[in-house]
């Protein structure tokens, strides 16, 4: 297992910068700390950055979408072909991505990994087509190894398109992706599917019951103690790859990173276990409704910004918390200290 | 206690509208209740305005300063001075509301309604000095019944001013007023001081335990069980009053108001007991650092959008909340519903 693209060095931050950015936030004119999670998120910004005075004006949205096997056991509120039909919404404009991405200027790609109906005809999707989706994990691996490093490359050429802007958000679809995301977790955590199933999409509990029951079905035949990539490959899903493979490529090559909802951060978690430098590229936008959230946050040690009871996916909640970042870089840049503005300090 | 003007009535929400809302967010390309609190946002923006779809194009930010003669009892961790001076760096441009009225693209005036050195020769400020800051409640009633009257009536001019617009934020600046809406919190909400109690902007032990001796002896002076308008004259300070005030007049004029931090719900709790009806128009930007806030914010059912650990003032955390406020609304009038993109609901 050496010698994977992933485990090249990930850029490191910039401490000097960080250190300039930690003084100015203590010269700007409010009380030490009054800004709360900003003042860190600023710093953390011209760490990334190399900047004093970092800027958000680039942001690069890139959308992973790819069905998944284990939908056959009744684990999803929705019908498989959502997930085409929702590629086709992010390509016309009528997602809540697509709103977002338009409100703050952002770029946004839609990759397609694989779906269970190829989606050729769709105008501005790239269309990857590794699989016809993964297969069915409670019998089968989900992945070839072929199919999942594949997946893993289209994220990290997906982070070299995305050279040059301040800020990338991935974001994801596919119908039962909460299913793979928690069976993932359950293994890369040790937790029992009980303490981090949650009805994604919006199950009933008989469908919740179900899912349980796949994810059980899953770790029994996968077993617990896999390495990350080996987990990845047999209980993740090709758009969940592709995030993990855009988060490492955009750790290498100095990008930062906002992290999205519960599976953006399972493939947030994946990308810290194969290089755990990665994690210095990360910020974490919310902490959204599906319960394993929480759990997979607190392993990755996260500050999530919004708890607005988010459960949409597709990049939405990391898209929201874009202008906080933005406000907290101008707030940054653009307060007078003390001296400037003539007012006492403490 | 008949015939103020704050108790005529409120304008009335428009339930037609709210409703209509409610089902255009049932028919957007998302599953049911993903946007978490962002759905309901947008129903209450849509009763406020009258129209399905709600925008914020033009928010109005009323900055209110004044001084307490709270302060002599050793109550904040900054000089007195600092209130004019911060007055000063609103003027200039370089305090953190100034930052972000401009980033939002919001208006912003400044009004002084009395400090212990006038302020006359600052530009842009507009110069009320109802008195030389409030009286030292632990030895007399903070106001006059006139000044009291005064600051409430410059909240509702104000509140006129920003007419047309489609949100108004009240931001606050006063050395001391922290204690001052500790005070009210109190006796408000027949809490002990213990519990209500922080650090403000920034005290030690030493200054934490003077804090809590004042508050305790202007509640054995002024007693807990007082109407709320005499609770504020004797325990408030003027630009509090005058924030009740500007609430209560944008709830009778129908401009919703996004609350700010611990003072200023404060201000609105105070508001809600003047008039109840002016509940209807406030919404709730954050929750923070103090530990009073969430005390005030659970007693008006409060949903606060952002967790941030603020405590700045000035407004700046509602200024923080506005934009996802405005993507809340896009989200809502622009994402294609499932009949027009295609898409199967559940």
């Amino acid at each position: 297992m050496n010698d994977f693209w992933w485990q090249a060095d990930c850029r490191p931050l910039d401490r000097q910068a960080a250190a300039q950015a930690l003084a100015r936030q203590a010269e700007l004119t409010k009380p030490a700390g009054a800004l709360g999670q900003l003042e860190e998120l600023a710093v953390r910004l011209a760490a990334q950055q190399g900047r004093v005075c970092p800027q958000l004006e680039q942001v690069w949205i890139g959308i992973f979408a790819g069905d998944h096997g284990v939908v056959a056991e009744g684990v999803s509120a929705y019908p498989q072909a959502v997930t085409r039909q929702m590629i086709g919404n992010f390509a016309t404009g009528g997602a809540a991505i697509s709103v977002l991405a338009r409100q703050l200027g952002a770029s946004l790609e839609v990759h397609n990994l694989g779906t269970v109906e190829p989606a050729a005809e769709l105008p501005g999707v790239w269309q990857h087509q590794l699989a016809p989706g993964t297969a069915n994990f409670t019998r089968e691996p989900a992945m070839s190894v072929e199919q999942c490093l594949a997946a893993l490359q289209v994220g990290r050429m997906v982070a070299g398109r995305a050279a040059g802007c301040q800020l990338f958000i991935g974001g994801e679809m596919g119908i039962g992706n909460t299913t793979a995301a928690s069976a993932l977790a359950c293994v890369l955590l040790e937790k029992a599917p009980e303490e981090l199933i949650g009805p994604g999409t919006g199950l009933d509990s008989a469908g919740m019951a179900r899912k349980v029951r796949a994810v059980e079905s899953a770790l029994m035949l996968h077993g617990q103690a896999a390495e990350p990539l080996e987990c990845l490959r047999r209980l993740g899903g090709l758009e969940i790859a592709a995030l993990a493979g855009a988060y490492l490529g955009c750790a290498q090559q100095g990008i930062g990173v906002l992290v999205d909802g519960f599976i953006c951060s399972v493939a947030a978690l994946l990308a810290v276990r194969l290089n755990p430098d990665a994690a210095d590229w990360l910020l974490f936008s919310h902490s959204g409704a599906e319960p394993g959230h929480r759990h997979v946050l607190a392993a990755l040690d996260a500050q999530p910004l919004l708890q607005l009871g988010l459960r949409l996916g597709e990049g939405s909640g990391a898209a929201l918390a874009v202008p906080l970042l933005r406000l907290a870089c101008a707030l940054h840049g653009q307060m007078a200290t003390f001296a400037e503005a003539a007012v006492q300090d403490r």
